[in-house]
C-alpha cells in the first residue's frame, strides 16, 4: 500500500498565550495551507536559540494549538547543543528547554521534540485502507538509497489526508521530497 | 554480524595540484588520525560555494589523493541549490560543480558527491567476516527510530579499519553516533 510523502522542515505550533506574548495583536494569516484540513502555514515566523546558539526563521504553523511546541531534526538539535526526545506531537513529556524569539518578546519553554515517524489518518481512511486497529507501521523506500523505517506511528484525527510526516534527516538520508511515493509494510 | 559506525560530515579530499593551487607552501599537517589507516584529519578547512551560497570550514583530509573530491549530505546541497550524485568515493562521473575557497585561490571543479553507505573491508576482514565476494549489504538499526539501510557497498583498500560510513543525514536520521553498532545483513 502506498502513502505519500510529507516532508516536515522545522517548525513551531504556538498556544494562544504564547502566541499573544510573542507577536500581541499581529494577525495570524495563512500562507498556503498544508495538506492537513484546516492546518497551514502562516506568514510568520521566530528564531529559536539555545546555548548561545540560533536558528532563524522557523515557520509558525497554525491554527494555535493548546500547547506550544518546537519541532525540530536531530541535525538541528546539534547545532544548538541540546538533546530533545522523540515524540509524538502534544506529548511534551521530557521535550528539551528552548528560546523562542519573536518580534516583541522571548520565551523559554521546555516544548523542543524531534517529531516521530508518523502517518495522518482518520476512521475513514483506516478502514479504506485496511488499517483499523494498527497503531505502527514499516515503510519501504525505494531509490538510490533504499531500505525500511520503523516506528512509524499512525496519527488519528477527525479530519485527515493520508500522507507520512517525516523530518528533514528522514527525508534527506533517503533522497525523498514531498510527493514521493513510499510504501506501507504491515 | 555487528560493525562499529563512523560519522562522515562533509569535508574535502584534494588533489597534490588543487592542494598546491588552494594552500601554497603551507604544510598538510594532522590534527588527528581516523581510524582508517593512514588516513587523518588535518588543521586545514576550506569553504565551499554554489550558487552564490557558501558552506564554511569542510575539513581537508589527508593525505592527498589523485583526485579532488567534496563530499556533502542531501542536506548540504539543498543550502548550495546543487544535485550531487550518490557516488562511491573516486568516482566522479556526473559530480556537481562547486567552487572551493581556500586562503590563496579559488578553484572551480566538477567534484561534488552524496558519498554512497560503505563499510570498509580488506582481504583480511573478508575472510575473518565471511564476506568474500561480497559487493553490498543491508544494514539493521536498533533505538529509538530503527530500521534497515540498504545499498551498503564494501569498499577495499590493502589497510582497512573494519567500519561502516555514514553521511550526517543516514545518521542523524537514525539517532547514530561514532562507534555506535548496527548489524550487518548478507
Amino acid at each position: 500500500m502506498e502513502v505519500s510523502v510529507g516532508v516536515s522542515n522545522r517548525h513551531v505550533h504556538l498556544s494562544c498565550e504564547d502566541y499573544k506574548i510573542l507577536f500581541k495583536d499581529m494577525k495570524l494569516e495563512v500562507r498556503n495551507m498544508l495538506k492537513q484540513p484546516e492546518q497551514f502555514a502562516s506568514t510568520l515566523t521566530v528564531d529559536i536559540e539555545a546555548n548561545g546558539k540560533v536558528i532563524k526563521g522557523l515557520r509558525v504553523l497554525g491554527p494555535n494549538r493548546d500547547y506550544t511546541q518546537v519541532e525540530i531534526s536531530r541535525t538541528d538539535s546539534y547545532k544548538l547543543g541540546i538533546e530533545p526526545p522523540v515524540r509524538k506531537s502534544g506529548d511534551l513529556l521530557g521535550a528539551a528547554k528552548i528560546k523562542i524569539i519573536g518580534p516583541y518578546a522571548e520565551i523559554e519553554r521546555e516544548a523542543c521534540i524531534i517529531a516521530n515517524r508518523h502517518i495522518h489518518v482518520n476512521e475513514e481512511i483506516r478502514k479504506e485502507k485496511g488499517l483499523l486497529g494498527v497503531n505502527k507501521v514499516k515503510v519501504k523506500i525505494r531509490g538510490e538509497k533504499p531500505g525500511l523505517i520503523e516506528n512509524v506511528y499512525l496519527k488519528d484525527s477527525e479530519k485527515a489526508y493520508f500522507e507520512i510526516h517525516l523530518d528533514t534527516d528522514d527525508a534527506n538520508a533517503f533522497l525523498l521530497k514531498n510527493n514521493d511515493k513510499v510504501e506501507i509494510i504491515l
